[in-house]
């Protein structure tokens, strides 16, 4: 299972709006077979582990990341080929949480009589699909807020200057995490402050050439939150290429003719309804968002606890007391302060990646 | 060495002023003797080591963490000690940095004959001994930083209301940085707010009882740092025992009848002249001093670059933006930003422990 695992991180970057999925078939303590799930629309895990190891299948085990599929997508159902071809015994690591699939991959295997059992190494599973889990759970996508922060939690000076607070192996760390999301989120005072373009771009990715080359076939589709439509279509982030531009205005904007997307989500005040937007995304199929915003689209997203996860990474520089604060989020007592587990602290290059969620 | 290292480490909290030694006496690939140094005034650690040995000394191996003193202090030389037992060969850590001894301790070694060797584990006994190393350097202690802060940087909510912010673990680590300083200093601002009395409570250490005994017995000096001398007598600082205040009066007050000390060392302003503060401490034997103070002070500190360590610990909470800041330090670009070097991040119980120094 740990191999196949291994073989579903290879989909870190292309599966989506599809889960990552390895498989591993193995006769007489032998691999036969492997396979990793690359691109939606193509092939499954298994179909791919189940060619290489042809006649040789019959009788083999065959170890699974998630619950072999028993519906008909834009692929046939893998649970049927794994019947066709023979397996004795299929491990999962977890039940699918795609309510189409939801056990009942598992029953026909059983149903025909292959010995089945799931829940090996399902922690590591969950984690690597933590977003198309919440997708189909929740109808959310797993949303993760990424922060570039000094040792005593300031994000920018006083006057907007913050350009290169943290290293070039966590700006890589910060372009996987883009690479790895369906979906980039945006706030006007970024693109217009910071002309941030919001790319993968290869040469930062930091990953083989193969996985570049994935990472660019599949990029994450870039959204910027700009509630008053302040952004002009001359900013390097139109530039970059098509975007969707969510806005709090009665009406979409015409952003079509330059070759992007608008939509209107108004929500109280001048602001984009955040929740509404991120429903929304998950109903485009978006399994992880990632947040790189300034403190004050960050802060309303995290008070309206829309947050999942936090990726701040930290540099060892104070940038003073008068400097911009984390994320925009005023509180009175300590009675309102939001409790957070810190999962990991790594180093990252010279800097440290800090890894905390809602407690 | 390791050992040795290891027995020196029990006096963490009762040598100052004198440095951590521990000594390990090897004959024929068997420890003969074990000693360190327990209180200034009381045996060095090669004289335990000695005194355990008896006559298997003769022609044994000697490894010391520092250099043996070669001058008469309190205790006589520790180079005559060994000489006089026979030792064939003596290893230490490091030179000793005091001007007293600077390597005329292994020098005397060398003169009769006896093997010597130092530079074994030498970064472990620096670290070590890392503020009567500085102290005899440069004639300043080793200045230690410590805060307490939320993953956002923030140390109190803007009222003040701050208890808590970090749990058990960190409270008895803190204990632990408060008990193996020499001088422990605070502000009015702590005292005033947060009624701290900065005492060493053996319940709250976390070590065992013979260390307990051995840190309430060396408690560190309190000092407090009030330039216009705000804090009454009646606060449970000055009700907690005797105490140094600094004031930047022009005359000392006169705490005596209560049992204090006081010191004029007025500075710029109405604040107290830090760095004088610093020399004079150090000249009064500490080795460490441990920084437990507000924003503003704190910050002073670390402003005029008197810092050479900050121990940060980090909860995970977000105290909001208009919580109070980790130092009252305002920077307006970033080239003025100070760089450090975060030497180590770790878990502290529910907490993360920071260690940065200035790059």
């Amino acid at each position: 299972m740990a191999r196949a695992l291994e073989l579903a991180r290879q989909g870190l970057y292309s599966t989506h709006p599809n889960p990552r999925v390895g498989c591993v078939i193995v006769r007489d303590g032998q691999i036969v077979g492997e396979g990793w799930h690359v691109r939606a629309g193509e092939p499954h895990a298994e179909v791919h582990a189940l060619r290489q190891a042809g006649e040789l299948a019959r009788g083999a085990t065959a170890y699974v990341t998630l619950e072999p599929c028993s519906h008909f997508g834009r692929t046939p159902p893998c649970a049927e080929a794994l019947v066709q071809a023979g397996v004795a015994r299929v491990v999962a690591a977890m039940q699918d949480p795609n309510p189409q699939v939801a056990g009942r991959g598992l029953e026909r295997l059983r149903s025909v009589g292959i010995e089945v059992c799931s829940g090996v190494l399902e922690a590591e599973a969950r984690e690597l699909n933590v977003g198309f889990i919440k997708r189909m759970e929740s109808g959310l996508p797993h949303v993760r807020v990424k922060l570039a922060m000094s040792l005593d939690g300031r994000t920018a000076m006083a006057s907007g200057e913050s350009q290169w607070i943290t290293g070039p192996a966590a700006r890589a760390a910060v372009q996987r995490l883009r690479a790895r999301s369906s979906v980039v989120i945006t706030g006007a005072d970024t693109v217009l402050m910071d002309a941030a373009r919001l790319t993968v771009r290869s040469d930062e990715l930091g990953v083989s050439p193969e996985q570049a080359a994935l990472a660019l076939g599949r990029p994450p589709l870039r959204v910027l939150v700009d509630g008053r439509g302040r952004v002009p279509l001359s900013a390097p982030f139109f530039q970059a290429g098509p975007a969707l531009v969510v806005t709090a205005l009665d009406t979409p904007v015409d952003y079509v003719a330059a070759g992007h997307e608008c939509l209107a989500l108004p929500g109280e005040g001048e602001h984009v309804d955040l929740a509404a937007l991120l429903r929304t995304l998950a109903g485009r199929g978006a399994n992880e968002v990632l947040i790189e915003a300034g403190p004050r689209l960050a802060g309303a997203f995290a008070q309206q606890g829309l947050v999942d996860e936090f990726q701040i990474f930290m540099a060892g520089k104070f940038l003073g007391s008068s400097a911009r604060p984390l994320l925009d989020w005023p509180l009175q007592r300590m009675a309102e302060v939001p409790e957070l587990r810190i999962r990991e602290i790594r180093a990252v290059g010279d800097d440290w990646r800090i890894i905390a969620v809602p407690a």
